[in-house]
């Protein structure tokens, strides 16, 4: 090995997924796609495919126990793979569950924490199949691996978009950020003061977006009842700008979108101020709400024009046309890809 | 929650997983075989089936980076979830790679890690189709999944060993354990003396157990070319005294084992005199030697008779005839299953 040390701070995560994949080619005829969208595909030798995908939350990282009660864990560790599954457009049946314990857990946490895994395999119908238990050094390890099962052309990838298709987002945005901020707040005035409760009661919308996220299954169904395929789709867990970019890069075009058209709550709106953040900037940065990004072709509007929960935020456009903001008072500002970064 | 708080430990890995399953059930008729086999076995709707099994490694607790060099450890990480899908009788297409990584490591020890996976991706002939790649707070995560094939007919579960079927393993055992000894006897020198150079030459066959395993795959290809289909299988991760209890559970059986059949290198046997470790307990109670452990019904043995590397160490009972190792002196100790415990 040389004696070189380049810290991974300098790739960050994306940079470093891309270096250690740049030469990895999928050799197997079954393995339809590998590296590089929300899930992998592989063939079943039928009218179906297979997609996997997976996820691994170390606790200080990616979560706080001293306000993420564990049942809530549990489901939200199911849930964000299962929001994998359903951007691929395909329907979760199976996972497999590992867990990493520190001796500080006991049975009973243990408990609590596969309350909330058996709760969110019953709300998404999946089965728990199997999965791997063991010690940990320093707290909670999870890793889950998600199995869903499509017809082979329902499938929708990040490389469908095409210029003049509709940008499509459900639900609200920025509000999984917020309700971080508010939690970490409440967190820091418990601890310097133990006496103090925390003052949560008027923000149970943004904590709720933090510790009980909803994988838009829901959405993945009426899609399919109102006869709509998305021309390109992913999951929004690092921030919706982050995700443009990865569907813009994936399918070579650019994209504006129109400020007055992203969709916030007023209680994430109103607590992003009073926490000083930009509300807009929680809506393009903000990660972990779990909502679809979505394309659709023109022809596919009406379907969709008066659905209470999708969102018409832009349009995708030619790559050399860029990826924009068109903000209210109608200057484009380029969009920056943000995104997390736990490096 | 209530106020009881009840060790971990106090149940064990297997006590531990039990307890947390024991009201699963699996709904989908996808799911063929969910937990308590090496791999869940998942129906793709063509003649075949997925097999899909995932283990999670945690530094400090499965591995020791100051004597497994990184491009092993991910050679290895591979190597023993190819041993459970070999254990189902299928062959390995798919598997993703999850890894945690604190701020110790750099680009270049990620890249070192990564030419081990590839290399045994190249070796068992599967696709690194996905992942995770985020922070840890304390050293290296690996979590990885892995995705077979089998005709549905020719999977082998660990329930179907029928009494007076004869017990196989391949290979050689213990010589992980011996292996392990060996590399920590060498840190404790070297961290004592940091001047003295590890004796390691004469250890090469046990370390090499230890840190550059290979999933027998070559078995698997070669049960079918002779066309045996074992009658129960696992692999031996464990140690080969847990594992019979395994299969004897599973299949409700018992099992007599003889002592003068089990398989054991000269090196791992004089090594472990060396170390005052009983070869026989090494060869019950090691773990991680990634051989096969399998049933077969007497009238394949003459197809396997003369196989260089499968070795006839028993036969199966009725259940009521309990699990014993008759020794060379003739007398029939009853077995005990101890296995790896990392709580």
């Amino acid at each position: 090995m040389s004696e070189k040390r380049t810290e991974i701070g300098n790739l960050g995560e994306f940079g470093l997924i891309d270096h250690l994949n740049k030469n990895v080619k999928v050799k197997n005829a079954t393995s339809v796609k590998g590296i590089g969208d929300d899930a992998a595909v592989i063939d079943a030798g039928s009218e179906n495919v297979k997609v996997v995908t997976t996820d691994l939350l170390i606790e200080g990282v990616h979560f706080d126990l001293s306000y993420m009660p564990l049942p809530h864990m549990g489901f939200k560790a199911v849930a964000v793979n299962i929001s994998d599954v359903a951007a691929m457009n395909a329907v979760p049946k199976q996972i497999t569950v590992s867990i990493g314990l520190s001796n500080r857990f006991s049975v009973e946490a243990v408990e609590a924490l596969y309350e909330g895994i058996h709760a969110a395999c019953e709300h998404y119908g999946v089965d728990l199949v199997g999965g791997d238990t063991t010690a940990s050094r320093s707290g909670l390890v999870i890793s889950i691996t998600a199995i869903g099962e499509a017809k082979k052309d329902e499938v929708v990838y990040r490389d469908g978009a095409k210029a003049n298709d509709i940008l499509c987002v459900t639900g609200d945005l920025g509000g999984a950020l917020v309700g971080l901020q508010i939690l970490e707040r409440e967190k820091q005035v418990f601890l310097a003061n133990p006496e103090m409760k925390p003052e949560l009661d008027k923000y149970t919308l943004v904590t709720g977006r933090q510790l009980r996220p909803d994988a838009r299954m829901d959405i993945i169904h009426e899609l399919k009842e109102l006869g709509v395929k998305p021309t390109s789709m992913m999951d929004i867990s690092d921030g919706l700008a982050s995700e443009i970019f990865h569907i813009c890069k994936a399918s070579n075009v650019g994209a504006t979108i129109y400020e007055d058209k992203l969709p916030i709550d007023k209680q994430t709106f109103d607590t992003a101020v009073e926490l000083n953040l930009d509300p807009i900037t929680c809506v393009l940065n903000g990660g972990e709400d779990y909502e679809l990004l979505f394309t659709i072709s023109q022809e596919d509007f009406p379907k969709l024009e008066k659905h209470a929960d999708i969102h018409f935020i832009g349009h995708i456009t030619k790559p050399e046309e860029g990826k924009y903001l068109v903000t209210k008072s109608g200057t484009a500002v380029q969009i920056k890809a943000q995104g997390w970064k736990h490096f």
